[in-house]
């Protein structure tokens, strides 16, 4: 085998147990959420009012939930269009992942920060450029995908790259809008996430190359 | 291929990665639950008393996670009979799985107002309110699979998909009563939480169609 | 189909899942030990002291991680024989599942109460009788295996069966000897603790029946 | 059957679950290192400082992920040319992934410890000789495989052996050099762990042995 060629089948990667470990960090991730709910000892005198003064906890986790929940689907259309890994997909997915498993701090201090003008805006902002990161590594993911046609499967139409990079790309921009947005309207820029979030999933598609896919890893 | 049809193919998903993803966050919101458990210092002087004292909170940890072992098992037996998962599907289970590991926040508030007759009222309701939340959204996931055959299996009988109908709805009914109960005796409403739950593991039932089940992904 | 025949069908679950969903939980109950280590603010002056000083965390931490490395490991070796997961087995499942993700519970509890005579043998005791509960719940599982021999897989032999009751059995006997010894010595039942949890491992063995297994889920 | 040979083959485990189990472990490992982020209530007032001044945090979390990272990809390449695990190599894989989720404690008490000039040489030090465990553990590991060629994949060669010794053993060197750096420079060690771990994943390489891997576990 020529040199050039066994250096380019060293650098392929079995996708199976990346997909194994990225779930793993997305589901955690989404999970530890979680955490940053709570409400304090005081405010047990008047549990109600407790529970709904946490309102920008609600926001701030269904937010992040919803923007994980975006990315993995989006994670799996790239995924499941991929023949292997080769190694500068392997070093950006772990990029993304780390970007990703950094979400709960972020949002935790959103939420932490709302009450207080100045702390917000600044809050929201590091909160904004958070999610800008991780949709920067997952474009920057997808990208290498296309420049390298031999790890997409051969089933995979130009039409579907068209249509996961339409998908994918704007998010980037709107991103940058609503943390530029966050200077003047932090609380309009919370919002703005949150939306930006739902479309992703509403815009989510399925797999139609799919080769006639089993609902079930156990059968 | 009609454009119709290309569509309906767009929006097909592989069940696996879906059932991973599930799978992660199942089991981290189910072993989250502990981290509620703990003994404050003080209570080093009499920790026999101390642990004794804890009560509530395992209450509220075997309930909750009795409550997602049941949605586990019935995730389990919808996913294990589909051929693939569309986009309302995976949406519906995106949203499954935010109220699943939304679930320990309210489980530790449960247990931590125990001892304030007004904190628990509204504690024991807005536990209640959330797993009313969860068996709806598990509701809505396998309404969805129902309404369109085509994401059934073809081995899969009309008489499944009524068994586990009859298993799955009526867990909104029994939520809304014992929520509704709570308003006046919160306490009784805790444990109908619990009897509920064990009810719904007691009556979950294996897949009758799976075609020469193998036990292990290795394999 | 007899009405008796489809019961028995119905209460078949295929395996795979509910190793991954198993899996889970180990994985996340072992790595949430982690978060019992930590040094107080005040340490910070003497650093080496602070850290040494925690050595109850290490041995408790050291502890719970090979337990639970060793009941995996029995899980595994159990699952590896199943044909398929019945309804009883799968209940039995959740319940061990529930045992295992409460062990942080009394594994931080137990390197807290270490500087007090009291409270040590309080929760040393308490920490011995959970273990103890992990493998009644253990040889409940293996116990209904064995029981219903349709549940094996045909390859399995007696003596592999008997090899597994070998293993898993004693540790009752152990647990509730290291528990009573726990009384008057707590010192030396912790110590205990994890001896057992050693020779577990040590002892646990591989799966002669494995028809050529293959090392990786990818491939 | 001989009796050598039976006990070999008892000895022989599928390597599926374990890649799951440990999979799942590094998964959350490295998820975990999120919670030691966060800004005291008091940086409220000005928030921007707060999260700037935050920054050996980020450090330690880059470091630690990038060197789980690291981790996760040469333990994915010794499993992918497994034909079975046994039950040495099981016990030298539970101690690896016992050193990995051992991380987030000295993670987090370096980056607390920074601002101590004192604190700071024991915490760096003490990272150090952690991270030197975890490539301990890992050549152990891969030892082992290498001493028992029956554990390979026939279709792996020599040279595929050497390349992945090669990159796995220098580590070893470098981070007990860099521990003793720690003495009399902890800073720059600081620095140097990261830049062991950045060169680490900049080395990984992919499969050639791979006999045309699929991309998804679900196809």
């Amino acid at each position: 085998m020529p040199r050039g060629e066994r250096d380019e089948m060293e650098s392929r990667w079995a996708g199976g147990r990346t997909e194994a470990f990225s779930d793993g960090v997305f589901a955690i991730a989404v999970t530890l959420l979680v955490l940053d709910l709570h409400v304090p000892e005081s405010a047990m005198n008047d549990l109600l009012h407790g529970i709904v003064h946490q309102w920008p906890n609600y926001l701030a986790y269904a937010t992040s939930f919803v923007t994980i929940g975006g990315i993995w689907l989006a994670h799996h259309a790239i995924f499941r269009r991929l023949r292997y890994v080769n190694t500068q997909v392997m070093r950006l997915n772990l990029l993304l992942l780390m970007t990703v498993s950094f979400l709960p701090f972020p949002t935790g201090l959103a939420a932490q920060a709302v009450r207080d003008a100045n702390a917000e805006r600044v809050a929201v902002i590091f909160y904004g450029a958070s999610l800008l990161l991780v949709s920067v590594a997952l474009a920057a993911l997808w990208r290498t995908v296309v420049r390298d046609p031999k790890l997409l499967r051969p089933e995979v139409t130009q039409e579907e790259v068209r249509a996961i990079t339409n998908r994918s790309t704007p998010n980037i921009g709107l991103y940058v809008g609503a943390t530029v947005l966050a200077i003047f309207a932090p609380n309009a820029a919370a919002g703005f996430y949150l939306v930006i979030a739902l479309v992703t999933v509403a815009r989510a598609r399925g797999d139609s190359s799919a080769p006639e896919p089993e609902a079930s890893r156990a059968a």
